[in-house]
């Protein structure tokens, strides 16, 4: 299925997370700030670069992308989060009526862009075998501010065989704009995450006796910093459900 | 020497260009607009990485860096050029008069921090050996606009031995947050570079009969945007004349 078919199928209203769809496409963390926010935001992701890496930012007002032409970003994709004052309001499949010309829309890199790699090196991903999402945390570790916006680092996390971690670790290392090599591997109690079975965004996934969890840097973490900042109004993507870009994947890998 | 010593120097009144001063350690370019302008800048930023890889930009107001820490970034760059209107008034030493609640600082990384590499890999740069300037020329190719800066792509040109292109595009790929691999070898004028005798930027260099003229981004691009985008005060750097940081090279070299 190419890009633009499957962000006509969310148009269409058709709600599932992303993963696993258009192998090969980059999909991208959706966040939206008014245009008196947008500055704050461009330097958090600047200083935070791990978590936030910025793919493209519109002009205030537009809905359009660089990265998918044709696409709108107030349908195309499959579920958004509405926030007010840092506080989760409603959960839409399209924003059409709450988009304003002060908007300006921020694609944050995702780390579904790295998945195909680790499989094709041999790295199995459990969450993806068992269909479901991948399991997101926020850790203890504050991200550095940035005028108004504050927040904590927000993490995936992937059980990793212990003799595969190296393969894991280089392959994403290629791929520093889509959050490249993991933050941690292995302590869960250093990044402050308590209970590995209680993820804070996803879905849980088994920890076999031979694995390790490694953590990588989320696209999530802008969110959790809309959460802790309390900007009067803000729109981000549902946790899985992403833009599905035109932009190839290798496009963020190095040479 | 140290950067801190390097830095006192220049705080205490020595002029020089910076090529050559600290081998190992990165310097960095330095654009200072109004925080009105600041969104613009940064996004322009984001929008043209290959000639404005941004290292660290600081609260409004503030002179220091997390790149320098002890750092007056009023005071320790050899030379300052001031804008108003886009128009250049004055290379001053200093701009510690000149400093205002509301500015924010910008500092872009440099081709200095990959001419070491180059240089450890068997590539010769006449410019250095010369102790010469580096030549910089103003294209005709325009860098993606935003909000209210726009300008044209400014490059660095350095002659290498045909044989020794392929090194050179490689060794520079691998620090792409100091302006990456080249965007052009050996055909000036599909730049819109009529001479190279006459470099826009720094000084002329010969290239040989067995070389090639390749060109990088560069950092004196955001200047460039300054002069054609007219925001009412500026002040950068004189070209070639860099903030000595302490961050390492290495530090912005792939693995």
């Amino acid at each position: 299925m190419s890009g633009a078919q499957a962000r006509e199928r969310f148009r269409a209203g058709h709600v599932a997370p992303t993963s696993g769809w258009c192998a090969g496409l980059t999909q991208a963390n959706l966040v939206v700030l008014p245009r008196d926010w947008a500055y704050d935001l461009l330097l958090f992701a600047q200083r935070n670069p791990g978590p936030c890496p910025v793919l493209d930012v519109t002009d205030a007002g537009s809905h359009a992308t660089a990265l998918a032409p044709g696409a709108d970003l107030r349908t195309d994709l499959p579920r958004y989060r509405v926030w007010r004052d840092g506080e989760l309001v409603d959960e839409p499949t399209d924003v059409v009526d709450l988009w304003r010309e002060d908007l300006v829309a921020f694609l944050v890199g995702c780390s579904f862009s790295f998945e195909g790699r680790l499989l094709d090196a041999g790295v199995p991903l459990r969450h993806v075998a068992e269909g479901r999402n991948v399991a997101m945390y926020v850790t203890d570790r504050p991200c550095r501010p940035a005028g108004r916006l504050q927040g904590p680092l927000v993490v995936s996390m992937r059980p990793v065989r212990a003799d595969l971690v190296p393969t894991a670790v280089q392959v994403t290392a290629r791929m520093p704009s889509v959050h490249g090599a993991p933050v941690h591997v292995g302590a869960p109690a250093a990044l402050g995450i308590r209970d590995l079975d209680r993820p804070d965004f996803g879905d849980p996934v088994r920890v076999a006796e031979d694995e390790v969890p490694v953590f990588w840097a989320c696209g999530v973490t802008p969110q959790a910093a809309v959460m802790a900042s309390r900007p009067p109004f803000a729109i981000t993507h549902a946790p899985g459900h992403m833009l599905v870009t035109d932009a190839p994947d290798a496009a963020y890998a190095l040479p």
